[in-house]
């Protein structure tokens, strides 16, 4: 009936992703305190910090702080984003704390390349092209392509498969013009268009095309879909996901807000956990790291875990 | 791949479900207002009060003002709810006004059913062959068995399949009694611990054993799954379930009072019409009752539908 994973690993990317889109500016020990919360819950991946322009994003001004500061565990990867050299050179100098690896981002909308980048496709391409010289220049391996609005698009409606094949077609010759091989591709959900028959169909026709790949989504709940949507990607045999803790995030550029962020990181793993899927995580720790983040919003976050709790307090007095 | 239905039809029971939860009073206007505005959406099916003891729930009391208030509109079933001969009593003096049939509800889970109404089995078993006896005597058809906590339990644990097989079978025992036959069965994840795997797993049981009842489904979303058992269950052909505009609702004698109610109505029809599944529901008039129903009860409810919007709106500027 399906292929269920034996075992999948969620990138988490709460502390990143989630403290850009907050009002409030988050305390630097506050970012420091979640993610050496999630560093206890057997996460193997936490995103921690963006090296951003500090005029445009504010809420990161502290990166060097934050990354400086969290206390380093064994066995996870602790990464970081940047979009250009001076983010990059920010990072570089955590080379000892920081797993950093390079990736090759596209956007399967043009309209929305423009509109968050004012890049067109062969915009996009040039800069690209520029980008991976720049972490193969740097000593950075460079295996992943990431795809935004893989399922659809605020301006530019519905993403049909063949889109998202000719994006990643782009993206795979970009690093054949650079002599690399790139081994992973992320599918991005960006503005919560994704329904698990898009899942299907676009992973179905990227897949036939490369099946050597190896697939990881990025979905986000904005219109209550998100977990159906993981569910979906699970029977496919899809076993990478970035999720974040209480659903925190949201993309600030995607012309809408007030919608809701990521697929929460504890309900995929309840998902997971509940299927007989292992996650390696701690559900418990991980949904007191959510409560410890909505305390640093100030908010409720949109994981309704969160309010419910699980399944296994119920178990045990059973 | 999947059995996926052409057309679902989703029944309505924000009006009934939603507003017995809440703290402060709703007026009986805003009860029918919110009926009324649901009736111009295109759902065929609304529950719109509940003929209970005005001592034990307050917020009921005015049952009768509300089913004499709303404004009928052709083609659409308005039903109640009752546990008792009062109850059914009050509901049959709007037999012009409510579609009334009458249902055999056990729960898979003994400890569910001693908790909330203070019966075991063999209490559930009479206190059924007696309603039973008084839905016939009131000129009613007895069509529909439902069962609660069918795939978990807050007091039990897990419920296995076979324990709903068993309850099923103990709920058509009481319909030959009575010299009836059983049409439709709804299966209820009264207390959200349902998950893709459950769903396939319990419908496989029961549909094996009884391939011609017609199953419904009764989800609540308490953990962040509601919307992706919905689809499990799509993809096995169901075509019938519950919801609830917004996601208002909760059970308030799950002994969980903070957890969120039912599956969103206009998140399951987002699903549906996304994937080509005709519901018949205006997505945008759905989406203003659930604004309505945010403002008739004074805060956000839990579906981000309601918050992020439908895609058509982005489709047309596209």
């Amino acid at each position: 009936m399906s292929d269920l994973p034996a075992r999948v690993e969620i990138a988490e990317e709460g502390p990143r992703e989630g403290f850009q889109i907050e009002k409030g500016p988050i305390a630097t020990a506050d970012k420091i305190a979640l993610i050496d919360a999630l560093s206890l819950t057997g996460l193997r991946r936490i995103q921690v910090a963006s090296f951003v322009n500090p005029r445009l994003v504010p809420g990161w001004a502290d990166a060097e702080a934050v990354v400086a500061g969290f206390t380093q565990r064994a066995g996870i990867a602790y990464t970081a984003l940047w979009f250009n050299r001076t983010g990059l050179d920010r990072a570089l100098g955590f080379r000892d704390r920081l797993h950093l690896t390079g990736a090759i981002a596209l956007s399967a909308s043009e309209a929305f390349s423009q509109k968050n980048l004012n890049r067109n496709r062969a915009g996009q391409l040039a800069a690209m092209r520029a980008q991976t010289a720049l972490h193969l220049a740097a000593g950075l391996k460079v295996t992943r392509l990431g795809i935004m609005a893989a399922f659809g698009c605020n301006y530019a409606g519905d993403i049909a498969p063949a889109q998202v094949v000719a994006t990643v077609a782009d993206g795979l010759a970009i690093a054949a013009e650079a002599g690399i091989t790139l081994t992973d591709l992320s599918l991005a959900d960006t503005m919560g268009w994704a329904t698990p028959q898009r899942i299907e169909r676009t992973v179905g026709a990227v897949r036939s095309r490369w099946p050597d790949l190896r697939l990881s989504l990025h979905l986000h709940d904005t219109r209550g879909l998100g977990i159906a949507n993981a569910h979906a990607a699970l029977r496919l045999g899809i076993a990478r996901f970035d999720a974040t803790v209480g659903g925190l995030g949201g993309c600030p550029f995607a012309g809408q807000p007030g919608a809701p962020g990521n697929i929460a990181t504890e309900e995929l793993v309840l998902l997971c956990e509940e299927m007989g899927i292992a996650t390696g995580i701690d559900l418990a720790a991980l949904i007191a790291a959510g409560h410890l983040a909505e305390r640093i919003v100030g908010h409720a976050l949109p994981s309704t875990l969160l309010r419910a709790g699980p399944l296994s307090a119920f178990r045990r007095a059973a």
